[in-house]
């Protein structure tokens, strides 16, 4: 099993890819990583890579910026990290990749390298909530911010894939993000796809409100993009604001020490976006995570786990399967 | 100043409703509360209410359920709380009209009582999300799931005139909900409106995103009421998240007492939808306030707060003087 690592993603780079690769090859025997990057960015860590078993590099010669177009680096960033990687997972070189860097360009070279798989009109981010009682997997989260309601039927398929296969849920409960719980509620669109989610192959279980999420009542939640988006965002936000808060009170309370240890480590921590490492692009071609810009190497190594969690337990062919004929 | 009260609205009604009102009685000597409800809910507490000066009772003979259809209690239900005190503020006998009953009936009702006002094409429900720093102020959350672009222009100015009358902020900044802060970024719909919001009277900041939510970057946010809807409901699970794993960390760790006290009131307090007290419904002629249909009697009290400072700081005046003309 073998992992392509955007050495150039994250804004610590490539200090938080490094470090993360150190640390998931050290409880990893069978799992190999290549580090993707420039010369002189990875040249400060040469030797710490040299003595890290399975783990490698590949160079290359050119970084996209997290504002470049993904139009654009499509054309003119062909010797990127990400360029790279991916063209590397299409020859079957690696088993998967992770990127902490543009998501336009992830998105852009995995459709242009890797294709879509058949009978999937649109690919999806899937991003893991934490809840109080285990993870409810939400999609999309942002590669789609105008959607047709065929779309969430199949963004609904895939995320019944995902958590059978990476989570053993048993016939995971799908529900669709609404503004009530009763049918008929929302707009247009909603309705629709209501009506198409019904007839899936899932166990759909209806709407559900945001109030929800957090409460275990389902196992997937299907939404447009540019609301998963901002919930996603939002709920980062919120568990900052929360830490912040605690933080402070904390320190008034004089019990800042519990507060940084056990606390955080407890529930914080499974707030916190670096505990799922990323989010992943479904509906293209091989197993593609996306991280937050602002990944630790903490974040790097969760999102390297669950790259080779993915290939692993077949992900991708699942998903092909199931859209066979379609 | 006079405040009408639906006193069969919340999931403990008329229990909270009578309670809220009391507490309000009691630290605003110039406020008056009347009770709309069923003679025989309010029965139990004849004694309470008659003691308590400044708070009467006017019966009516009809409820409306939770999920009833605004449509149908329009022309069924004209003797409801709802109905009635609507039909109080219209005719001046009120100043301000509170429910934490069926939002839908609340919405229809104003519409038909009140109606909206001149310039003005959709109300929109206006929720404040407590900051670490202070308030924002969200809206639409709720009562326009289908939009257009001049909407959300509307919107932004009833918000502007909201934080300026009631919080007092100068020049409050205004922001448009997207997925990326970059102009362009969002559906077309987003990028219309962003057009709009860049030429109206208002403190245009540009794009934020859901992550910024808490980071007071704005101290009005415009957003279509689908996306508003499931981000204020999910703020409201991800603080029952909250609260939840503080509480059951705090007795593994026996510092239970300190959470359930002043961690909660300095901190998960202001996360507490409780603190707010209720939504403004804007545009319609007069102050409304829709309230959580599991409002407690605090939850209430600062409901009534929130509808008087409406009414004193003439909210609904100012809407309509921006509007007029136009």
């Amino acid at each position: 099993m073998k992992i392509a690592l955007d050495a150039m993603g994250s804004d610590a780079a490539p200090l938080s890819e490094v470090k993360g690769a150190m640390t998931v090859l050290a409880e990893q025997a069978d799992l190999e990583v290549v580090l993707l990057g420039l010369r002189e960015a990875l040249e400060p860590f040469r030797k710490r890579i040299e003595k890290t078993p399975n783990l490698e590099v590949v160079e290359v010669r050119q970084t996209i910026g997290t504002n470049e177009a993904p139009s654009e680096v499509l054309k003119t960033k062909t010797d990127s990290s990400i360029a790279v990687g991916l063209s590397m997972l299409k020859q079957g070189k690696v088993d998967g990749f992770v990127s902490a860097g543009n998501t336009g360009a992830v998105m852009a070279f995995s459709l242009f390298s890797l294709g879509r798989i058949q009978g999937i009109k649109r690919p999806a981010v899937g991003a893991l909530f934490p809840t109080p009682r285990g993870h409810t997997f939400v999609l999309d989260v942002g590669a789609n911010v105008e959607i047709k309601p065929a779309q969430l039927r199949d963004f609904a398929v895939m995320g019944r894939i995902v958590m059978e296969r990476i989570f053993h849920v048993p016939q995971p409960r799908v529900a669709l993000m609404n503004v009530g719980q009763e049918p008929g509620k929302g707009n247009q669109l909603i309705q629709e796809a209501y009506e198409l989610l019904a007839g899936a192959p899932i166990n759909f279980i209806g709407n559900i409100e945001g109030s929800e999420v957090f409460r275990n009542k389902a196992d997937v939640i299907v939404t447009d993009g540019f609301t998963g988006n901002v919930v996603l965002k939002f709920a980062e936000g919120m568990g900052e604001a929360v830490l912040f808060t605690l933080r402070t009170t904390g320190k008034k309370y004089r019990w800042r020490g519990w507060v940084s240890k056990k606390l955080f480590r407890d529930f914080i921590g499974g707030l916190n976006y670096e505990e799922s490492g990323g989010a992943l692009l479904l509906g293209v071609e091989g197993p593609v995570i996306i991280s937050h810009g602002r990944s630790s190497a903490h974040a790097i190594t969760n999102a390297l786990r669950l790259a080779a969690f993915t290939a692993r337990e077949g992900v991708v062919d699942a998903i092909k399967e199931e859209f066979k004929g379609t």
